[in-house]
């Protein structure tokens, strides 16, 4: 392990990822063909493979890459999404998640990237990785598909009953992150609320409201109700966990639900049958764009390292997309900034 | 009116509904459309028009219907959208929404039914109509489409950080809801979680999830994570109302911006236009059991009289099967049942 670091101090301007190849419904074929894709595009991309030797060699002989730019380490255990996450971390020191973490606490990597057990990813992320001094709470942040492009749900993590304070770090992290990484100018930041005005909301966001009002480096823009999310109206959607969660699965869920019901909707007549298979590209591409795996993983942000959760299903692009997002923000030192202004 | 209730008394069977004639985006037609309706369809119903007297007898003058069961009470005022509800409740007594209200506080109507202000309806009902005794919190619970019908969503009022001791309300009288107006056998009552386990969730849900385990007249079958409420995964969704308003908002959102994308990306293309074309057909009738209009409007639940709140945008229709739906809660004494099994 010591050697590794040295190695891979001679090229600071390389970032190295280490990627979970134990985690998620495709592995190990998917986060394999991730990351020969991810080497392959980019010369400035180290991945570190975690997880059953033998199984990942196996894996990386059907591919062809730069050799010195894809290793493997060892780790024999696997933590199953089912499993109690706070046990898991603390009894499985040998699974891929506890080991690639270690790797990024002691620097020997700059993120990790996992489609497994999104619990023991989000406490790992904080009790192994750590996080950044003066950041109170580490929300986790997907993007999700809007009629104008994404917006990041912060938090969407495990810890619920966040208090205003946390709220506040949210905006801000989340504001660097789509600013710097996404490349949204300016992002209009706006807490998730029952209604329109200042007084409405529960004692949690009347709280909170104010508060961001005040914070000078954010643009907040009010309140956003459940209705505007999917049209757009802000690009960081403040929230506490619990109601970030609902709002994420319900997305997931009511979308599937639908294309499902139109599909089957379209199969009924003959006739619209017919109309089905004529419409179907130009329907495919629209469907696409509300396809949140495009976007890349969540990232568990205000870590010392970045760790980022892929979908349990996803497929080689989401996770190659995902390495991409860790090399943009190392390569825009989001954790600088977020040490910078609001840790301090 | 203290003619109109000897009148009304002569007729137990007939059920009394006190219709807002100003509320809504469509006011004054497809109240009044809806009204003929109703009372055209059954002989056990009697709709009693609040709202500006010229204004409803122009309106009323255009159709044909048994004028017996038609009433006109004149209202001169209007509660619009923006006012701050417990205000506009409390000065403008002769606004349609405070005299329709009090009628059914006196027993003069069985059910009110509005389009109009969210926020006035939900604290007239309270002040006004006023609660059961010994029902702790009046819950607004709305339908919402899924795979395989309707599911109610219990709270989605102005009401915010309920107590466990109101969540247990809201299940049991949304249970009897669905059972006896919606004729579900057995319903499924469910409690809106971040995952499936018992010991997860926020304080109110662990706090409300043993209750609800105890309790012996319900069917309670656990967490239901937002990803499982559009399959159709239970009847009766419990949640806190700042979650229920954000899942009924996304809800609408959600499926508008999903439509809409759908059906401008199948006019993206000539062949896709044509493919349109044909499938539309069925396509609509798929989107129809997803439109939430059909089902009705939301009861505002454990007041003394029924009050019930159609969409701002209800067409005749809705408003129609709302005057249904009030038939059905007194005919099935669901008030009394309230009574019986939950105030006591």
């Amino acid at each position: 392990m010591q050697q590794n670091t040295g190695q891979h101090n001679e090229k600071p301007e390389m970032t190295r990822i280490v990627l979970d190849v134990m985690g998620g419904d495709n592995a190990p074929e998917e986060p394999v063909k991730a990351a020969v894709d991810a080497v392959n595009a980019r010369e400035d991309i180290k991945v570190i493979l975690v997880g059953q030797e033998d199984m990942v060699q196996n894996e990386l002989s059907k591919h062809t890459y730069p050799a010195k730019r894809i290793e493997v380490v060892h780790a024999q255990e696997v933590i199953e999404t089912a499993e109690p996450p706070v046990n898991a971390i603390r009894k499985k020191k040998q699974s891929s998640i506890v080991v690639g973490m270690n790797m990024v606490k002691q620097n020997e990597a700059d993120a990790f990237v996992s489609a497994g057990s999104s619990g023991a990813i989000l406490v790992g992320g904080q009790v192994i990785v750590g996080r950044i001094k003066g950041i109170e709470r580490p929300p986790l942040a997907p993007l999700i598909p809007t009629e104008k492009g994404v917006a990041l749900l912060i938090d969407c993590g495990a810890n619920v009953d966040a208090r205003a304070s946390h709220l506040v770090q949210f905006a801000k992290m989340g504001s660097i992150y789509m600013r710097d990484v996404v490349g949204i100018k300016n992002p209009r930041v706006a807490i998730v609320n029952i209604g329109a005005e200042e007084d409405k909301g529960n004692a949690l966001v009347k709280e909170t409201y104010p508060l961001l009002k005040e914070c000078a480096d954010i643009n907040f823009v009010g309140s956003i109700e459940a209705r505007e999310i999917p049209r757009g109206e802000a690009d960081v959607i403040v929230c506490e966990a619990f109601v970030g969660n609902v709002i994420l699965k319900l997305y997931e869920g009511l979308s599937a639900t639908l294309i499902d019901a139109i599909k089957k909707g379209m199969m009924s007549t003959l006739k619209s049958k017919i109309g089905a298979a004529l419409a179907l590209p130009a329907l495919k591409s629209t469907l696409k764009t509300f396809d949140v795996s495009q976007y890349g993983g969540a990232p568990l942000l205000g870590l010392t390292g970045l760790v980022v959760k892929t979908h349990g299903s996803a497929k080689a692009g989401e996770i190659t997309n995902s390495i991409f997002q860790c090399v943009t923000f190392k390569e825009k030192d989001i954790n600088g900034k977020i040490r910078k202004n609001i840790a301090d």
